[in-house]
C-alpha cells in the first residue's frame, strides 16, 4: 500500500498513518494489517489495456419456493454458468492464457500467493498474455444449484441425495497431498512452499460439489467455448482440473492452441480411446510435476508419483500417435523442493518462466 | 478485446480472427462470442500501482471426516474469512473504498456490468479511489462451513438442522423487486436497467447461506477490521448489506471514515438505542435510493418505499443528534428510471459521480 497521508486530515489519525509508512509492503507483524499489508508492492505500475469479468455459458432453469429457499414464489434461475475474470495487457499481446484451478478451490489460486507475493495471474499478463481466470462451475463466483440442499432441509428428498460437499483441510489435504512436507506441520528441508502462510492457503479453500462425480462436467465445455470465444487460447489447469483441457479438445479443439497440465489428477492413460489420442495428438501439450512426488499424501488413493507414471504412460500413447507432447519435473530441470502448489511456492515465477517459455515455442504461432 | 491478429499465424484461423476484430467490442451476436464479445473495449488504458487479492479475518477450526466430505481424515480447516480483490490506481490517491454487495450476489456486481460497461469498481479506481471488492463471508470465494450439510448427508444431523440456501430469482427476485418494472418481463418506460441483458444479471446469482440468519453476521467486524487495515476508508453497501457499515461502525468506527448505503434493505430505525445512534452521528452517512420505490417488489416482506421510510425515521434520529447524514432519491435529482442494480443501470457512472462527490466533500478529508 502507498502511503494515503494526503487524504488524511485527522489528527487523530496520525499515528496509525505512521506505523502503515513504516511497517512498509515486505514486512509481517502490524497489529491491524496482518493479511493486507504482508502484500508485496510491485516495482512497477500494471498498465492494462482492459479488465473485468464475465459469464461463459449457463442456462436458466425453473424451480419451486422450496427450492429457492421458501421465501418467495416459484420461479427461474441460472444454473452451470462459468466466472471468468481478466486483464488484458497495455501494448502488443501474445496468445490468450485460460487458468483453471484445482479441488476446493478458486481462481484465487492463481492471483496473489498466501504469503503475498504476485502469482501468475499477474505476471502472465507483464508478460504480455491476456489471461483468464475461471472459477469452476459449481463453486465460488461460478455459483451452485442449492434446489437439492432445499427440498432436503423440506423433508421433499432424503439427505443421502444432496451431494457430498469435499473440503481438502489443513493436515492431510493441503499438507502431506500438496507436498509441503512428509508429514503434517514439517516441512521438506528444500520446500519451495511458503509455508509460514499456510494458514492463509487455508482461507483460500472453499467447499467443493464436483468432488462426487466427474460425469457430464459441464467445466469441459465452458472452458472449450472460452478458448472458441477468444480465437484460441492456452487452457492451463491444476490437478483436480488437470485432464479437463484434454475433455474440453474432445469437445471442441478449435479455439485451444495449447495445454498446460500442472501435476494433474490423472491423465486418463487407460481410458482415452484410440480415436482419442489421435485427436489429442492435433495440439501441443505440456504436462509439468514438480519434487518429492513419491512421498506419502496422507490421503486416499494415488500417490502423485503414480499419477506421474499414468501421464508417462498417456504421452507414450500420445508419442506414438506423432503428437506434441512434453512431460518434466521441475526437479529434472535442477530446481528442487517444488509443491504441488507451485503456482504459490516461492520461486513461482521462476516455474512460470519455464512454462512461458513452452507456450512461445510451442503455441504461441 | 484487441485484436489479437498479430500472434495467430496459422491460415486456418484467419477467418475467426477476421470475424472477431469486424464485431467489435459493442455488438452482440457472434456465434461463439456472446458473452465476451459483448464487453466494451474501455477508451484509455487503466494504470495500476498494485492489485491482488487477500483475506481479512477467519478462523481454523477442526472437523471430522465425514464433516469434511468423507474423503480422507479428520482435519481442520478455515471458516468465517472474508475474501478482498483490489486495485490501487497509480498517481496520488484519495481515501479507499470497500464495496460490499447484496443477497445471493458476489462481489462480481461491482465489476462490468452485465451488458458489458464498465462497473463501479474500475470506475473508481480511474477517479484515483484505491478500491477494495468483498465476496460476503459465506458466499462465492469467501466459502462457507459444509459441515452441516455433509452431517446431514450421512444422517448424523436431521435435515432441518442444515441452513437454507436463499436464492432471488428472475422474475420476482430481480425483475420485480429490483424494480426493472411493474411486472415480470414488463420494464418501466424509463427504466435504466439494462433489460436486455437481464439473463446476464441471473448468471451472477449464487446461493446465499446467510439469508436465514442476521444474527452475529461475521461480515460486520471483517469490514470493520479491513477499514482498519487500510487506515481508513469508505464502506460502500448495498440491499441486503445496507446495515453493515452501520453495525462495523458499532464494533469499531476508527478506521470508517464515511459510509454510502445503496438502498439498504433496513436502516434499523426502530432498533438502535440512544448510545448507538450517538455512536453513528460521528461518521459522516450517504443513503441513496432509486426510483419507482412504491412499486410492488413481488416478494415477501416491506417495499422498498417501506425501506426507505424506515431510513427517513433513521436520518431523523442522527439529525436530532447532530449527525452527518444526507438521504436522497436520484429521482429528486431530476435522473429518472434507477433501479435497485443502479451499479449496473445505464447511468451507473453518473450515480458514481453523485456518490463521489458526497464522499469528496464529507469524507475525503
Amino acid at each position: 500500500m502507498k502511503s494515503i497521508n494526503n487524504v488524511f486530515a485527522r489528527p487523530l489519525r496520525a499515528a496509525t498513518v505512521a506505523v502503515s509508512v513504516l511497517a512498509g509492503m515486505l514486512t509481517v507483524g502490524s497489529a491491524f494489517g496482518q493479511h493486507l499489508q504482508d502484500i508485496a508492492r510491485a516495482e512497477s505500475p500494471l498498465v492494462l489495456q482492459s479488465r473485468g469479468s464475465f459469464f461463459v455459458g449457463g442456462e436458466q432453469v425453473e424451480r419451486s419456493a422450496t427450492e429457492l429457499g421458501s421465501f418467495g414464489p416459484d420461479d427461474r434461475i441460472s444454473v452451470n454458468q462459468m466466472y471468468v475474470e481478466y486483464m488484458v495487457p497495455d501494448g502488443k499481446t501474445k496468445v490468450p492464457v485460460v487458468m483453471v484451478h484445482g479441488a476446493t478451490l478458486s481462481g484465487k489460486t492463481y492471483d496473489t500467493t498466501p504469503d503475498g507475493r504476485m502469482g501468475w495471474y499477474e505476471y502472465f499478463v507483464r508478460k504480455s498474455h491476456p489471461v483468464y481466470v475461471v472459477d469452476q462451475i459449481g463453486r465460488a463466483r461460478s455459483g451452485f444449484d442449492q434446489s437439492v440442499f432445499n427440498s432436503v432441509r423440506a423433508g421433499k428428498l432424503s439427505p443421502d441425495q444432496q451431494p457430498s460437499m469435499l473440503r481438502l483441510a489443513d493436515r492431510f489435504g493441503a499438507w502431506t497431498n500438496f507436498r509441503f512436507g512428509p508429514e503434517p506441520g514439517k516441512p521438506f528441508p528444500d520446500t519451495q512452499f511458503p509455508i509460514e502462510a499456510a494458514d492463509k492457503l487455508s482461507r483460500q479453500s472453499v467447499p467443493d460439489l464436483r468432488g462426487a462425480s466427474r460425469a457430464e462436467n459441464p467445466n469441459w465445455k465452458g472452458l472449450a467455448d472460452l478458448a472458441l470465444q477468444l480465437n484460441g487460447a492456452v487452457l492451463l489447469s491444476h490437478s483436480q482440473s488437470g485432464s479437463y483441457p484434454l475433455q474440453s479438445a474432445l469437445i471442441n479443439a478449435k479455439g485451444i492452441r495449447g495445454i498446460v497440465m500442472i501435476e494433474p489428477g490423472t491423465c486418463n492413460a487407460q481410458v482415452h480411446t484410440g480415436d482419442e489420442i489421435a485427436v489429442l495428438a492435433k495440439t501441443p501439450i505440456f504436462i509439468l510435476f514438480g519434487d518429492h512426488l513419491a512421498s506419502p499424501t496422507g490421503m486416499p488413493g494415488p500417490t502423485w508419483e503414480d499419477r506421474f507414471n499414468d501421464c508417462k504412460a498417456f504421452k507414450k500413447r500420445v508419442d506414438a500417435a506423432r503428437g506434441n507432447i512434453r512431460l518434466i519435473t521441475t526437479a529434472e530441470t535442477g530446481v528442487r523442493g517444488n509443491s504441488h502448489m507451485m503456482m504459490m511456492d516461492r520461486n513461482n515465477l521462476q516455474i512460470a518462466d519455464l512454462i512461458l517459455e513452452w507456450i512461445d515455442e510451442q503455441a504461441g504461432r
